[in-house]
Protein backbone atom coordinates (compact mmCIF):
# COMPACT_ATOMS: atom_id res chain seq x y z
CA UNK A 1 0.00 0.00 0.00
CA UNK A 2 1.36 3.71 -1.02
CA UNK A 3 0.45 6.10 1.62
CA UNK A 4 -1.13 9.30 0.99
CA UNK A 5 2.05 11.12 2.09
CA UNK A 6 4.40 9.52 0.07
CA UNK A 7 1.62 10.13 -3.21
CA UNK A 8 1.78 13.22 -1.96
CA UNK A 9 6.05 13.28 -1.82
CA UNK A 10 5.98 12.01 -5.18
CA UNK A 11 3.88 14.79 -6.79
CA UNK A 12 5.91 17.48 -4.85
CA UNK A 13 8.88 16.43 -6.18
CA UNK A 14 7.65 18.08 -9.83
CA UNK A 15 8.72 20.99 -8.19
CA UNK A 16 12.36 22.23 -8.03
CA UNK A 17 11.30 24.30 -4.62
CA UNK A 18 10.97 20.62 -3.43
CA UNK A 19 13.44 19.01 -4.99
CA UNK A 20 16.20 21.46 -3.35
CA UNK A 21 14.56 21.42 -0.05
CA UNK A 22 14.00 17.18 0.37
CA UNK A 23 17.69 17.02 -1.55
CA UNK A 24 16.00 14.05 -3.57
CA UNK A 25 14.47 13.49 -6.81
CA UNK A 26 12.02 10.96 -8.84
CA UNK A 27 12.84 8.31 -11.68
CA UNK A 28 10.25 6.14 -13.21
CA UNK A 29 9.54 3.90 -15.77
CA UNK A 30 11.23 0.17 -15.08
CA UNK A 31 14.49 0.84 -17.13
CA UNK A 32 14.77 4.52 -15.59
CA UNK A 33 14.08 2.66 -12.35
CA UNK A 34 16.78 -0.73 -13.03
CA UNK A 35 19.47 1.93 -14.42
CA UNK A 36 19.18 3.70 -10.74
CA UNK A 37 19.79 0.40 -8.99
CA UNK A 38 22.56 -0.71 -10.77
CA UNK A 39 24.13 2.83 -10.18
CA UNK A 40 25.76 4.94 -7.59
CA UNK A 41 23.59 6.96 -6.59
CA UNK A 42 21.25 6.10 -3.59
CA UNK A 43 17.68 4.73 -3.81
CA UNK A 44 15.90 6.56 -0.73
CA UNK A 45 12.34 4.61 -1.66
CA UNK A 46 11.81 2.05 -4.28
CA UNK A 47 7.94 1.21 -4.79
CA UNK A 48 6.78 -1.80 -7.44
CA UNK A 49 4.50 -4.20 -7.93
CA UNK A 50 4.99 -7.44 -6.66
CA UNK A 51 6.28 -8.54 -10.02
CA UNK A 52 8.94 -5.73 -10.63
CA UNK A 53 10.14 -6.33 -6.47
CA UNK A 54 10.19 -10.40 -7.37
CA UNK A 55 12.28 -9.65 -10.28
CA UNK A 56 15.07 -7.72 -8.79
CA UNK A 57 15.40 -9.52 -5.51
CA UNK A 58 19.62 -8.61 -5.33
CA UNK A 59 19.20 -4.95 -6.14
CA UNK A 60 17.00 -4.40 -3.20
CA UNK A 61 19.55 -4.89 0.01
CA UNK A 62 20.50 -1.78 1.12
CA UNK A 63 17.31 0.46 0.21
CA UNK A 64 16.50 2.25 3.22
CA UNK A 65 12.80 1.65 2.28
CA UNK A 66 11.25 -0.66 -0.80
CA UNK A 67 6.76 -0.20 -1.07
CA UNK A 68 5.26 -3.60 -2.71
CA UNK A 69 1.91 -1.72 -4.07
CA UNK A 70 0.21 -2.53 -6.61
CA UNK A 71 -0.83 -1.03 -10.27
CA UNK A 72 -3.62 1.29 -9.27
CA UNK A 73 -1.31 3.10 -6.66
CA UNK A 74 1.31 3.59 -8.96
CA UNK A 75 -1.02 4.91 -11.52
CA UNK A 76 -2.23 7.10 -9.00
CA UNK A 77 1.19 8.88 -7.85
CA UNK A 78 3.21 8.59 -11.22
CA UNK A 79 3.81 11.69 -13.36
CA UNK A 80 4.36 9.81 -16.14
CA UNK A 81 1.22 9.72 -18.85
CA UNK A 82 2.16 5.95 -19.15
CA UNK A 83 3.02 4.82 -15.54
CA UNK A 84 4.89 1.79 -15.54
CA UNK A 85 5.60 -0.75 -12.49
CA UNK A 86 7.78 1.22 -10.75
CA UNK A 87 9.00 4.83 -8.97
CA UNK A 88 12.50 5.29 -7.19
CA UNK A 89 12.86 8.18 -4.84
CA UNK A 90 16.67 8.87 -4.85
CA UNK A 91 18.94 11.29 -3.02
CA UNK A 92 20.71 13.98 -5.23
CA UNK A 93 24.53 13.50 -5.57
CA UNK A 94 26.46 16.51 -3.46
CA UNK A 95 27.66 18.49 -6.12
CA UNK A 96 30.24 20.05 -4.14
CA UNK A 97 32.43 16.52 -5.02
CA UNK A 98 32.81 17.04 -8.65
CA UNK A 99 36.41 17.56 -9.74
CA UNK A 100 37.00 19.87 -12.88
CA UNK A 101 40.09 19.46 -15.21
CA UNK A 102 40.29 21.81 -17.37
CA UNK A 103 43.78 20.87 -18.39
CA UNK A 104 43.12 17.99 -19.78
CA UNK A 105 39.61 16.52 -20.37
CA UNK A 106 36.67 18.34 -22.38
CA UNK A 107 33.59 19.71 -20.89
CA UNK A 108 30.45 21.22 -22.21
CA UNK A 109 28.49 24.35 -20.50
CA UNK A 110 24.68 25.37 -21.47
CA UNK A 111 24.04 28.73 -20.89
CA UNK A 112 20.39 29.06 -20.22
CA UNK A 113 18.77 25.77 -22.12
CA UNK A 114 15.22 26.11 -20.90
CA UNK A 115 13.76 22.76 -22.77
CA UNK A 116 13.99 19.91 -20.20
CA UNK A 117 13.70 17.39 -23.26
CA UNK A 118 16.76 19.42 -24.94
CA UNK A 119 19.02 18.62 -21.75
CA UNK A 120 17.78 15.71 -21.15
CA UNK A 121 19.08 15.00 -24.59
CA UNK A 122 22.21 16.88 -24.30
CA UNK A 123 23.23 14.46 -21.29
CA UNK A 124 22.55 11.67 -23.74
CA UNK A 125 25.00 13.07 -25.88
CA UNK A 126 27.80 13.86 -23.28
CA UNK A 127 27.40 10.52 -22.47
CA UNK A 128 27.81 8.70 -25.58
CA UNK A 129 31.01 11.20 -26.32
CA UNK A 130 32.71 10.40 -23.31
CA UNK A 131 31.94 14.23 -21.62
CA UNK A 132 31.48 12.99 -17.99
CA UNK A 133 30.66 16.74 -16.57
CA UNK A 134 28.30 19.24 -17.86
CA UNK A 135 28.23 23.05 -16.49
CA UNK A 136 25.35 24.86 -16.23
CA UNK A 137 24.30 28.03 -15.66
CA UNK A 138 21.98 28.79 -12.86
CA UNK A 139 18.94 29.40 -15.60
CA UNK A 140 19.29 26.32 -16.91
CA UNK A 141 16.50 24.21 -16.63
CA UNK A 142 16.58 21.47 -13.64
CA UNK A 143 18.94 18.98 -14.47
CA UNK A 144 16.30 16.64 -11.57
CA UNK A 145 13.13 18.02 -13.03
CA UNK A 146 11.13 14.29 -13.73
CA UNK A 147 11.02 15.71 -17.94
CA UNK A 148 15.32 16.03 -18.07
CA UNK A 149 15.67 12.48 -15.41
CA UNK A 150 13.36 10.93 -18.28
CA UNK A 151 14.45 12.28 -21.35
CA UNK A 152 18.60 11.44 -20.10
CA UNK A 153 17.01 7.45 -20.40
CA UNK A 154 19.89 6.62 -18.17
CA UNK A 155 22.90 9.31 -19.12
CA UNK A 156 21.89 11.02 -15.60
CA UNK A 157 23.24 8.45 -13.64
CA UNK A 158 26.55 8.88 -15.30
CA UNK A 159 27.27 12.16 -16.40
CA UNK A 160 27.29 14.58 -13.88
CA UNK A 161 25.76 18.66 -14.06
CA UNK A 162 27.23 21.09 -12.27
CA UNK A 163 24.95 24.20 -11.55
CA UNK A 164 27.20 27.02 -11.27
CA UNK A 165 27.65 31.06 -11.77
CA UNK A 166 29.57 30.61 -15.53
CA UNK A 167 30.75 34.47 -15.56
CA UNK A 168 33.01 33.66 -12.43
CA UNK A 169 33.97 30.06 -13.69
CA UNK A 170 35.20 31.55 -17.01
CA UNK A 171 36.96 34.78 -15.38
CA UNK A 172 38.91 32.18 -13.47
CA UNK A 173 40.52 30.39 -16.73
CA UNK A 174 43.31 30.76 -18.54
CA UNK A 175 42.18 30.67 -22.19
CA UNK A 176 45.63 30.07 -23.48
CA UNK A 177 45.54 26.87 -22.05
CA UNK A 178 42.00 26.05 -22.11
CA UNK A 179 39.96 27.32 -24.98
CA UNK A 180 36.52 28.28 -24.69
CA UNK A 181 34.78 27.36 -27.82
CA UNK A 182 30.30 28.94 -28.72
CA UNK A 183 28.94 28.05 -31.88
CA UNK A 184 27.29 31.39 -33.13
CA UNK A 185 25.49 31.69 -36.29
CA UNK A 186 28.21 33.99 -37.67
CA UNK A 187 31.29 32.02 -36.64
CA UNK A 188 34.14 30.16 -38.55
CA UNK A 189 33.34 26.74 -39.81
CA UNK A 190 34.00 24.07 -37.06
CA UNK A 191 34.92 21.65 -40.48
CA UNK A 192 38.23 24.04 -40.90
CA UNK A 193 39.23 25.38 -38.14
CA UNK A 194 41.79 24.24 -35.43
CA UNK A 195 40.26 22.63 -32.06
CA UNK A 196 41.41 21.17 -29.14
CA UNK A 197 41.70 18.15 -27.11
CA UNK A 198 40.69 19.76 -24.04
CA UNK A 199 38.11 22.94 -23.29
CA UNK A 200 34.90 23.93 -22.97
CA UNK A 201 32.14 24.34 -25.74
CA UNK A 202 29.02 26.04 -24.71
CA UNK A 203 25.79 25.98 -25.89
CA UNK A 204 23.41 28.70 -25.67
CA UNK A 205 19.92 29.17 -25.40
CA UNK A 206 16.89 27.68 -28.06
CA UNK A 207 15.98 31.11 -29.02
CA UNK A 208 19.12 33.69 -28.14
CA UNK A 209 21.99 31.53 -28.43
CA UNK A 210 24.77 32.50 -25.91
CA UNK A 211 24.08 35.35 -23.93
CA UNK A 212 25.88 38.66 -24.18
CA UNK A 213 27.99 38.26 -20.82
CA UNK A 214 28.88 35.05 -21.55
CA UNK A 215 29.86 35.76 -24.93
CA UNK A 216 33.21 38.10 -24.17
CA UNK A 217 34.52 35.10 -22.77
CA UNK A 218 34.44 33.04 -25.96
CA UNK A 219 38.32 32.55 -26.89
CA UNK A 220 36.59 30.61 -30.28
CA UNK A 221 33.63 31.15 -32.08
CA UNK A 222 32.40 28.14 -34.09
CA UNK A 223 29.60 27.64 -36.69
CA UNK A 224 27.90 24.66 -38.27
CA UNK A 225 27.54 25.50 -41.90
CA UNK A 226 24.38 24.86 -43.82
CA UNK A 227 24.40 23.24 -46.95
CA UNK A 228 21.04 24.42 -48.18
CA UNK A 229 20.29 26.16 -51.01
CA UNK A 230 17.76 28.21 -49.28
CA UNK A 231 20.40 29.55 -46.90
CA UNK A 232 18.97 32.42 -45.45
CA UNK A 233 15.40 30.50 -44.99
CA UNK A 234 16.90 27.17 -42.77
CA UNK A 235 15.92 27.78 -39.44
CA UNK A 236 18.82 27.46 -36.87
CA UNK A 237 19.56 24.02 -35.53
CA UNK A 238 18.08 22.63 -32.55
CA UNK A 239 20.55 23.21 -29.79
CA UNK A 240 21.02 19.30 -28.81
CA UNK A 241 21.56 18.72 -32.55
CA UNK A 242 24.20 21.22 -32.90
CA UNK A 243 25.50 20.13 -29.74
CA UNK A 244 25.66 16.66 -31.06
CA UNK A 245 27.86 17.57 -34.20
CA UNK A 246 30.31 20.23 -32.16
CA UNK A 247 31.08 17.03 -29.78
CA UNK A 248 31.25 14.05 -32.84
CA UNK A 249 33.62 16.94 -34.64
CA UNK A 250 35.64 17.59 -31.44
CA UNK A 251 35.63 13.36 -30.87
CA UNK A 252 36.25 12.48 -34.21
CA UNK A 253 39.86 14.40 -34.38
CA UNK A 254 40.63 13.80 -31.23
CA UNK A 255 39.25 10.40 -30.27
CA UNK A 256 42.09 9.33 -27.29
CA UNK B 1 -17.18 32.90 -38.26
CA UNK B 2 -15.98 29.88 -38.20
CA UNK B 3 -18.62 27.33 -39.46
CA UNK B 4 -18.86 24.05 -37.65
CA UNK B 5 -17.89 22.25 -40.64
CA UNK B 6 -14.67 23.62 -41.01
CA UNK B 7 -13.72 22.90 -37.35
CA UNK B 8 -15.06 19.39 -38.06
CA UNK B 9 -12.78 19.60 -40.86
CA UNK B 10 -9.79 20.76 -39.02
CA UNK B 11 -10.07 18.36 -36.60
CA UNK B 12 -10.48 15.52 -39.19
CA UNK B 13 -6.86 16.09 -40.23
CA UNK B 14 -5.42 14.81 -37.62
CA UNK B 15 -6.13 11.54 -38.82
CA UNK B 16 -3.98 9.84 -42.04
CA UNK B 17 -7.60 8.41 -43.46
CA UNK B 18 -9.28 12.02 -43.79
CA UNK B 19 -5.66 13.83 -44.91
CA UNK B 20 -6.00 10.97 -47.79
CA UNK B 21 -9.27 11.00 -48.67
CA UNK B 22 -9.05 14.86 -48.68
CA UNK B 23 -5.08 15.34 -49.74
CA UNK B 24 -4.91 18.12 -47.05
CA UNK B 25 -3.01 18.55 -43.93
CA UNK B 26 -2.85 21.08 -41.34
CA UNK B 27 -0.39 23.95 -40.44
CA UNK B 28 -1.06 25.74 -37.62
CA UNK B 29 0.79 28.53 -35.15
CA UNK B 30 1.54 32.10 -37.00
CA UNK B 31 5.28 31.22 -38.06
CA UNK B 32 4.65 27.88 -39.46
CA UNK B 33 1.26 29.68 -41.57
CA UNK B 34 3.46 32.75 -42.77
CA UNK B 35 6.44 29.78 -44.10
CA UNK B 36 3.05 28.04 -45.82
CA UNK B 37 2.11 31.73 -47.67
CA UNK B 38 5.79 31.71 -48.92
CA UNK B 39 6.17 29.01 -50.06
CA UNK B 40 5.29 26.67 -53.26
CA UNK B 41 2.78 24.87 -51.27
CA UNK B 42 -1.10 25.81 -51.85
CA UNK B 43 -3.32 27.26 -48.96
CA UNK B 44 -6.58 26.17 -49.76
CA UNK B 45 -8.23 27.80 -46.66
CA UNK B 46 -6.45 30.59 -44.25
CA UNK B 47 -8.07 30.91 -41.29
CA UNK B 48 -6.92 33.92 -39.14
CA UNK B 49 -7.77 36.89 -36.93
CA UNK B 50 -8.48 39.94 -38.09
CA UNK B 51 -5.18 41.32 -36.88
CA UNK B 52 -3.19 38.40 -38.38
CA UNK B 53 -4.75 38.59 -41.84
CA UNK B 54 -4.53 42.19 -41.74
CA UNK B 55 -0.58 41.83 -40.99
CA UNK B 56 -0.50 39.80 -44.26
CA UNK B 57 -2.42 41.33 -46.92
CA UNK B 58 -0.13 40.59 -49.76
CA UNK B 59 -0.37 37.54 -49.01
CA UNK B 60 -3.76 37.03 -48.91
CA UNK B 61 -4.00 36.68 -52.96
CA UNK B 62 -4.76 33.67 -55.05
CA UNK B 63 -5.97 31.89 -51.63
CA UNK B 64 -8.93 30.23 -52.72
CA UNK B 65 -10.77 30.80 -49.05
CA UNK B 66 -9.85 33.78 -46.28
CA UNK B 67 -11.74 33.44 -42.95
CA UNK B 68 -11.74 35.74 -40.28
CA UNK B 69 -12.64 34.19 -37.31
CA UNK B 70 -11.86 35.08 -33.46
CA UNK B 71 -9.22 33.72 -31.12
CA UNK B 72 -12.20 31.58 -29.46
CA UNK B 73 -13.29 29.46 -32.44
CA UNK B 74 -9.27 29.20 -33.20
CA UNK B 75 -8.64 27.46 -29.99
CA UNK B 76 -11.81 25.28 -30.50
CA UNK B 77 -10.37 24.29 -33.56
CA UNK B 78 -6.79 24.14 -32.85
CA UNK B 79 -4.99 20.83 -32.24
CA UNK B 80 -2.42 23.03 -30.31
CA UNK B 81 -1.79 23.07 -26.58
CA UNK B 82 -1.57 26.80 -27.17
CA UNK B 83 -3.30 28.00 -30.36
CA UNK B 84 -1.85 31.01 -32.02
CA UNK B 85 -3.67 33.20 -34.37
CA UNK B 86 -3.84 31.92 -37.59
CA UNK B 87 -4.93 28.28 -38.94
CA UNK B 88 -3.96 27.27 -42.58
CA UNK B 89 -5.50 23.87 -44.56
CA UNK B 90 -2.58 23.14 -47.23
CA UNK B 91 -2.20 20.94 -50.10
CA UNK B 92 -0.63 17.66 -49.78
CA UNK B 93 1.96 18.50 -52.72
CA UNK B 94 1.90 15.59 -55.65
CA UNK B 95 4.57 13.08 -54.82
CA UNK B 96 4.76 10.91 -57.94
CA UNK B 97 6.44 14.33 -59.11
CA UNK B 98 9.54 13.64 -57.39
CA UNK B 99 12.44 13.19 -59.71
CA UNK B 100 15.30 10.96 -57.57
CA UNK B 101 18.98 11.86 -58.55
CA UNK B 102 21.30 9.05 -57.23
CA UNK B 103 23.82 9.34 -59.15
CA UNK B 104 25.16 12.33 -58.04
CA UNK B 105 22.57 13.51 -54.89
CA UNK B 106 22.73 12.37 -51.49
CA UNK B 107 19.71 11.14 -49.89
CA UNK B 108 18.17 10.28 -46.53
CA UNK B 109 15.96 7.01 -46.41
CA UNK B 110 14.12 6.04 -43.26
CA UNK B 111 13.40 2.57 -42.85
CA UNK B 112 10.34 2.49 -40.41
CA UNK B 113 10.42 5.96 -38.20
CA UNK B 114 7.30 5.67 -35.99
CA UNK B 115 7.67 9.13 -33.74
CA UNK B 116 6.31 12.33 -35.53
CA UNK B 117 9.08 14.64 -33.34
CA UNK B 118 11.81 12.06 -34.42
CA UNK B 119 10.41 12.61 -38.29
CA UNK B 120 10.51 16.56 -37.72
CA UNK B 121 13.52 16.64 -36.34
CA UNK B 122 14.77 14.74 -39.29
CA UNK B 123 13.27 16.73 -41.86
CA UNK B 124 14.76 20.18 -40.10
CA UNK B 125 18.11 18.45 -40.16
CA UNK B 126 18.08 17.25 -43.98
CA UNK B 127 16.94 20.94 -44.55
CA UNK B 128 20.25 22.23 -42.86
CA UNK B 129 22.35 20.29 -44.95
CA UNK B 130 21.36 20.66 -48.30
CA UNK B 131 18.98 17.26 -48.65
CA UNK B 132 15.98 17.49 -50.33
CA UNK B 133 14.62 14.72 -51.02
CA UNK B 134 13.68 11.78 -47.84
CA UNK B 135 12.79 8.30 -48.81
CA UNK B 136 10.87 6.95 -46.41
CA UNK B 137 8.92 3.52 -46.29
CA UNK B 138 5.76 2.69 -46.23
CA UNK B 139 5.08 1.86 -42.72
CA UNK B 140 7.08 5.46 -41.56
CA UNK B 141 4.91 7.79 -39.71
CA UNK B 142 3.01 10.47 -42.29
CA UNK B 143 5.18 13.52 -42.77
CA UNK B 144 1.42 15.17 -42.76
CA UNK B 145 0.91 14.27 -39.36
CA UNK B 146 0.41 17.51 -37.82
CA UNK B 147 2.83 16.86 -34.90
CA UNK B 148 5.45 16.22 -37.79
CA UNK B 149 4.81 19.38 -39.55
CA UNK B 150 4.79 21.34 -36.37
CA UNK B 151 8.29 19.47 -35.40
CA UNK B 152 9.51 20.52 -39.13
CA UNK B 153 9.83 24.23 -37.93
CA UNK B 154 8.82 24.54 -41.71
CA UNK B 155 11.83 22.99 -43.33
CA UNK B 156 8.61 20.29 -44.92
CA UNK B 157 8.31 23.13 -46.91
CA UNK B 158 11.38 22.83 -48.56
CA UNK B 159 12.04 19.09 -47.87
CA UNK B 160 10.37 16.28 -49.98
CA UNK B 161 9.18 13.21 -48.76
CA UNK B 162 8.74 10.23 -50.91
CA UNK B 163 6.68 7.23 -49.54
CA UNK B 164 7.46 3.95 -51.42
CA UNK B 165 8.63 0.07 -50.75
CA UNK B 166 12.23 1.24 -50.00
CA UNK B 167 12.84 -3.13 -51.06
CA UNK B 168 11.46 -2.08 -54.44
CA UNK B 169 13.87 1.38 -55.08
CA UNK B 170 16.91 -0.19 -53.47
CA UNK B 171 16.23 -3.50 -55.80
CA UNK B 172 16.82 -1.12 -59.09
CA UNK B 173 19.71 0.40 -57.69
CA UNK B 174 23.42 0.26 -59.12
CA UNK B 175 25.59 0.23 -55.66
CA UNK B 176 28.81 0.00 -57.56
CA UNK B 177 27.93 3.30 -58.32
CA UNK B 178 25.51 4.43 -55.50
CA UNK B 179 26.68 2.90 -52.35
CA UNK B 180 23.69 2.50 -49.87
CA UNK B 181 24.65 3.43 -46.03
CA UNK B 182 23.04 2.07 -42.87
CA UNK B 183 23.79 2.66 -39.50
CA UNK B 184 24.67 -0.45 -37.11
CA UNK B 185 25.98 -0.36 -33.80
CA UNK B 186 28.75 -3.00 -35.18
CA UNK B 187 29.54 -1.13 -38.05
CA UNK B 188 32.73 0.46 -39.13
CA UNK B 189 33.99 3.73 -37.61
CA UNK B 190 32.20 6.21 -39.69
CA UNK B 191 34.92 9.01 -39.31
CA UNK B 192 37.58 6.35 -41.02
CA UNK B 193 35.17 5.72 -43.32
CA UNK B 194 35.73 6.60 -47.16
CA UNK B 195 32.31 7.94 -47.75
CA UNK B 196 31.21 9.17 -51.09
CA UNK B 197 29.19 12.55 -52.47
CA UNK B 198 26.38 11.33 -53.89
CA UNK B 199 24.10 7.80 -52.49
CA UNK B 200 21.20 6.77 -49.40
CA UNK B 201 22.16 7.05 -45.88
CA UNK B 202 19.42 4.89 -44.25
CA UNK B 203 17.98 5.76 -41.20
CA UNK B 204 16.43 2.15 -39.03
CA UNK B 205 13.72 2.25 -36.42
CA UNK B 206 13.72 3.80 -32.84
CA UNK B 207 13.46 0.65 -31.11
CA UNK B 208 15.04 -2.08 -33.58
CA UNK B 209 17.37 -0.28 -36.10
CA UNK B 210 17.41 -1.02 -39.85
CA UNK B 211 15.06 -3.71 -40.44
CA UNK B 212 15.98 -7.34 -41.60
CA UNK B 213 14.62 -6.96 -45.23
CA UNK B 214 16.42 -3.62 -46.09
CA UNK B 215 19.98 -4.56 -43.93
CA UNK B 216 20.86 -7.18 -47.45
CA UNK B 217 21.09 -3.95 -49.71
CA UNK B 218 23.41 -1.85 -47.24
CA UNK B 219 27.17 -1.95 -49.17
CA UNK B 220 28.50 0.11 -46.23
CA UNK B 221 28.05 -0.83 -42.61
CA UNK B 222 28.58 2.36 -41.06
CA UNK B 223 28.86 3.59 -36.92
CA UNK B 224 29.35 5.99 -34.58
CA UNK B 225 31.41 5.12 -32.21
CA UNK B 226 30.55 5.89 -28.43
CA UNK B 227 33.67 7.18 -26.44
CA UNK B 228 32.14 6.43 -23.16
CA UNK B 229 34.13 4.56 -20.48
CA UNK B 230 31.01 3.55 -19.56
CA UNK B 231 30.80 1.68 -23.51
CA UNK B 232 28.35 -1.32 -23.19
CA UNK B 233 26.04 0.68 -20.58
CA UNK B 234 25.34 4.21 -23.07
CA UNK B 235 22.10 3.51 -24.74
CA UNK B 236 22.25 4.25 -28.34
CA UNK B 237 22.17 7.89 -29.80
CA UNK B 238 18.47 9.02 -30.53
CA UNK B 239 17.85 8.32 -34.24
CA UNK B 240 18.20 12.07 -34.98
CA UNK B 241 20.82 12.72 -33.31
CA UNK B 242 22.24 9.90 -34.75
CA UNK B 243 21.39 11.22 -38.56
CA UNK B 244 22.82 14.81 -37.82
CA UNK B 245 26.25 13.21 -37.13
CA UNK B 246 26.27 11.31 -40.29
CA UNK B 247 25.03 14.11 -42.57
CA UNK B 248 27.77 16.35 -40.69
CA UNK B 249 30.28 13.97 -41.39
CA UNK B 250 29.25 13.42 -44.94
CA UNK B 251 28.62 17.07 -45.96
CA UNK B 252 32.33 17.97 -44.21
CA UNK B 253 33.78 15.86 -46.15
CA UNK B 254 31.61 16.65 -49.53
CA UNK B 255 30.66 20.18 -48.75
CA UNK B 256 29.99 21.02 -52.86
Amino acid sequence: MLSKSKIKLIQSLNRKKERDETGLFLVEGNKMVEEALRSDFKVVTLIGTSAFLGSHPSELTGIMEVVETNKEFINKASLLQNPQDSIAIVEKPDSSEINLNFDSKLYLSLDFIQDPGNLGTIIRIADWFGIDTIICSENTVDVYNPKVVQATMGAIFRVKCLYINLEQVFTTIDTKKIPIYGTFMNGENIYNESLTKNGIIVMGNEGNGISDSISGFITKRLAIPTFSPNNEKSESLNVAIATSICCSEFRRRYPN
